[in-house]
């Protein structure tokens, strides 16, 4: 069904994104994998072109858009190149920046906010530790009191960005007998003495995203460096979960989409038994299920962009669409994997790529059982 | 997520159908479905109230809306009740109707459309036979030519209304050769000679609704009774199908949500191991989940409506819209009787009904495979 | 593939159950539905042929085979004819017979064990209560120590053959503060002053099948009526759960697999765009997937049937066994009554009757909730 | 369950295998994967241990065992180290021996099979085209007739051990117009003049695997190097395919039953919120339907191994074993995946491999589409 989310000036941003990665990136996406990371020029040119800085306000280089549907098309666009292009720019210009926007110092705004646009200064999120997984009550990264400032010591892991990052929120525990309300987030820049990164990590998929294991030792920050409240940083992240979750929405299911899209021209071109393979009658079937699934999940996720943009999208909505939608996109994927036959097991091929990016999405930023949690306790259970 | 379909003059007509709901229907339903069928006195009380008239123009009794969201407003509220209630209002009022309003002459509306606006002339639609199921081309009722008038002869099976019926919509095939292009549409009157039917059919659910097999021997017709032009019948039943097959779709979701709403309840008052039981935590993601599918659900059924009011929706899209519908209800249903336990399995709870009710979803108004088949054709397979 | 469980002698008896059968029982199967109930000379006949006893030693008037083979023989047979039978035969002759003959006095076995082999007697089982569900900690009926006797108190719901039957095993509180291990089972001959019935439960299948409330005011026991051991009814109960899981089992299986059967023929003999609808690729890719998974489930189930007759299969394989059996029944069921298109929903098709039947296979017995959380308990979780 | 169909031989036999693997493979298990294939020293050491050879009679070398459990043991150790073990020794040792101890000549068997017992000749087998897919018919690699001889050209594609083997087994065209009647199987010594293949094939999954494509160009053949019957080709592969299909199933289980065990003890021994993860009502559930699954394909895959060895395993009932297997491997392997968290997409955990390392298993040795329509033919569709 036609789409009715987008106006004509969000179209014409989609195409310059299109022209910008035909040009610029995708002739590089092979590149991208073998170095496990998206070069500093692509986040420069990136950042020119001004698709870093639709959250970061004109005043500080960015283009504040106060339209999240430019957001939204900027996810589907680089999704459809490929899932880590969308997951990089995801963490840094749609989950860390409103971090950097809205809880910061005038001070702090001038000093981060002008690279965060260009590209210049790039940034990940530090919440996820070895042992802790989901339950950020258990978190263990520690900054304590030391005169005026802080000293910060753990580590976090799964970041992606993490090798390259040049900046990090981090979430540290700031009061040890408070549990979630114990917690505080610090702007932990990378050159910082005690800051140090381990490897990049060989993961199933998404390849092209750098993802690192980052520690703290005795890293000393100042009062200048809370971003927000001492002690609220819980709230502060709880306040940016329904925009990171729409944004894993949205990703995922562009990418699926777009995928599904090539299959279906795929099951045309490939002939067996003297026809093509989707005219079988369970491949035709199949994707006219494939096809609903993905326009019916559509529908969902475009109310949510459109709710968001009025600033009416609610946690848990934005839950269901999370979860969803990444259940959606892996079970898409993994039939059209199917349907190229061997093919489909070839990393050649994009298809079987996608199968492999996509896996991490029903686990990362809220395991769909911690979604399934949170929707739950919603319902009154 | 807040619906954003409805304005208030829909919620004011929501609130007068419930309250017709509450007071004439409600109390009946357990002798609806003893009689398998709904009294006259019901379709006379719900045509006073102006409920079987929004397709109707004003000048035939009707309320000729021409806003498809009041017709969605009614089947919701009816569903809630029963699926049988809107299976037979839809069939009447938002199935039968239109071909009725569209394809007539003058003399016919005048002689037909105030009963159907006041519930005095019940209708039905006749095309499903007994060997024919879905292959409309392989229709085997017939009218022959004979003098000036028409000679019908035939049976139909699974008709809605049609142990009731004071006048049918009949499917017969008027050129042998030309398969589906030989079909023609009759207005037949059940009061005429040749007409009969069989007992009410025993169903696995929707025990309220009337359904018979009609048989046709040597009915008499004239070119009066032909409704829309002479071998058009397929093409006149192929432009009526997204509002059919979207009123099933609007059906099969309220009716779902509805009995999803009352078993969430259901799991709350119910106390096992000295908790609620739909705090368990397999039954609480379990919820989740199926709040989240009925909430993407609503989505795309909403985007129908607002796309059918706008007069665009495709034939493509209402059949997505009717399979992956009939699948989400079925599907929940199953869980909600599930989660009701040994109750689950006695028909004297709501949702042990609703489940059988729910079955035929998924087989009528076009098989979901048929649903599926089209939708393959339309990607080009 | 070949099942390898049986040898001659099964066979032999297998057509000695089909004779019966097919004489006395299958021309009659529409009466029972109608009287929501099986007739008391189906009991005597049933008896007559030797079919209630297999598990009455000799000496009390039954066949005492000592072979579980025989029972499960018998259970596919009478499933296949429809499930109420085998649930109902089920009942008296493989889950109360052994109590009977276990836990009991020379001088009980003597009263009851000839009629329970002859069906002069007919049992039932008494755990569930309309509060309680699977949670036998909670049970309230209880039995209070009175001078040399006891008194009952309490109700019992659900109670398949509650309807007609003599004898009632029933599980009641003797000691409140002890839980699980302050349950007693005692004989309770339905004709006690105190004991009544309510009406026969109507339910969403298995018409066949008297299903009923039963209330016990008052009702004045012996120690003579205890069965087992005073506060070990809870341990009586466990030590039967194996057999009566396993019978589930069989029954759910062997029911789906003769719908399944009959409905491969439906699909051969009903023609749709010229051709079998079973050769539609879709319907074909369908019904290789329900063979095999009917296959398959049947090597687990045979495997189960021989740990059984050397006496070692665990209570927890059979809580596998009884769950993934249901499941796939229902799975296989809806499957076919989709295969039948519009008959599927009609109560003359027996696919309509057996999908009706079989919901109530997840429920009962142990929900498969209830089966789900034994097993994890065995993994060690 | 305990299984019982291995004997005190067959499991001498696994702990010598174990024995073999636990100091000769699992050290260099990374280091195979980086090489992507096996190293010649592999196919040495497994030589001379036996395992290579069970199939090859003793007068040539090998063990000939003649008891089909044997292999089903080997299959099943080899799986629960890595998959591409299995597929790699299956290739060799389970699917291309038979052929060339049955098929041939004996001046064929003293040349090839001493060495496919040792290890010193490695063997491959070629059906699967570029174009052609499960399409056996369509086949293009041609031999053409040359005087005494036959010149083979064409290629052949996703070929395990293919960038090792020393001996191909070749199906080519040898009568243009019989469809697949004009196929005959050759064997291709790699050494030959006119054969090369591609680069190892950059896999999903199965890193240890070497894949290749081969490319035959003039390769000149003699009447020595047929193997079975010219023109018989297509017969002597259906012949074998029985044995494939089941080694596909016994490893497919197996590598999804170790893995599954080995997530068990990690979600007792991974913490979150308190408690083991697998201790939360969601996860315990899920074990135990997966434990359930996997053990109710446990029988059958059995069955089908005791009815192997008893040479009655017929071709339908082993596609049903091979389809259903790559399903419930594949199936159990993503929850596998899901229950590790962030980890189980990392390529260090054993479970993220193992995930891909399984998705081929519903593609090749004939996708599962083609088992589909394989079982319905047997039905009569």
């Amino acid at each position: 069904m036609r789409r009715r989310v987008y106006d004509e000036d969000h179209e014409a941003f989609r195409a310059s994104i299109r022209q910008f990665l035909d040009r610029s990136v995708v002739p590089h996406v092979e590149q991208h994998a073998a170095d496990k990371a998206l070069p500093r020029e692509f986040w420069l040119e990136a950042g020119k072109q001004g698709f870093l800085g639709l959250e970061v306000p004109e005043e500080y280089g960015g283009s504040g858009a106060g339209d999240y549907r430019f957001n939204a098309v900027l996810m589907e666009e680089l999704s459809k190149v490929n899932a880590a292009l969308s997951s990089c720019v995801g963490i840094h210009a749609d989950i860390v920046a409103p971090y950097l926007v809205e809880l910061t110092t005038e001070e702090q705004r001038r000093r981060w906010l002008p690279g965060v646009a260009s590209g210049e200064l790039l940034t990940a999120i530090g919440m996820t530790e070895p042992s802790g997984g989901s339950d950020l009550a258990a978190l263990k990264t520690s900054a304590v009191r030391d005169g005026d400032g802080w000293v910060l010591n753990g580590s976090k892991t799964f970041i992606t960005n993490g090798y390259s990052a040049d900046l990090v929120v981090v979430a540290a525990r700031t009061a040890p007998e408070k549990r979630a309300k114990g917690i505080t987030l610090f702007g932990v820049e990378t050159a910082a003495a005690g800051f140090s990164r381990g490897r990049k990590l060989d993961k199933v998929g998404q390849d092209e995203a750098d993802t690192a294991e980052l520690f703290f030792e005795g890293v000393r920050l100042t009062d200048d460096d809370i971003i927000g409240e001492v002690d609220h940083g819980f709230i502060h992240m709880m306040q940016n979960l329904p925009q990171e979750r729409l944004g894993c929405a949205i990703s995922n299911l562009a990418h699926a989409q777009q995928i599904l899209l090539e299959t279906l021209q795929y099951t045309k071109d490939r002939k067996a038994f003297g026809q093509g393979i989707g005219s079988f009658q369970h491949n035709k079937f199949l994707l006219a299920e494939l096809f609903t699934q993905a326009d019916v999940t559509q529908a969902y996720v475009d109310q949510c962009v459109l709710a968001h943009t009025r600033k009416q999208l609610t946690a848990v909505d934005a839950a269901k669409a999370k979860w969803w939608t990444s259940q959606v996109q892996n079970e898409i994927l993994d039939h059209c994997v199917q349907l190229h036959g061997g093919y489909g097991f070839m990393n050649e091929y994009r298809v079987a790529r996608a199968w492999r990016d996509a896996r991490v999405s029903k686990i990362w930023a809220g395991s769909n059982e911690i979604m399934k949690e949170l929707i739950g306790r919603d319902l009154g259970l």
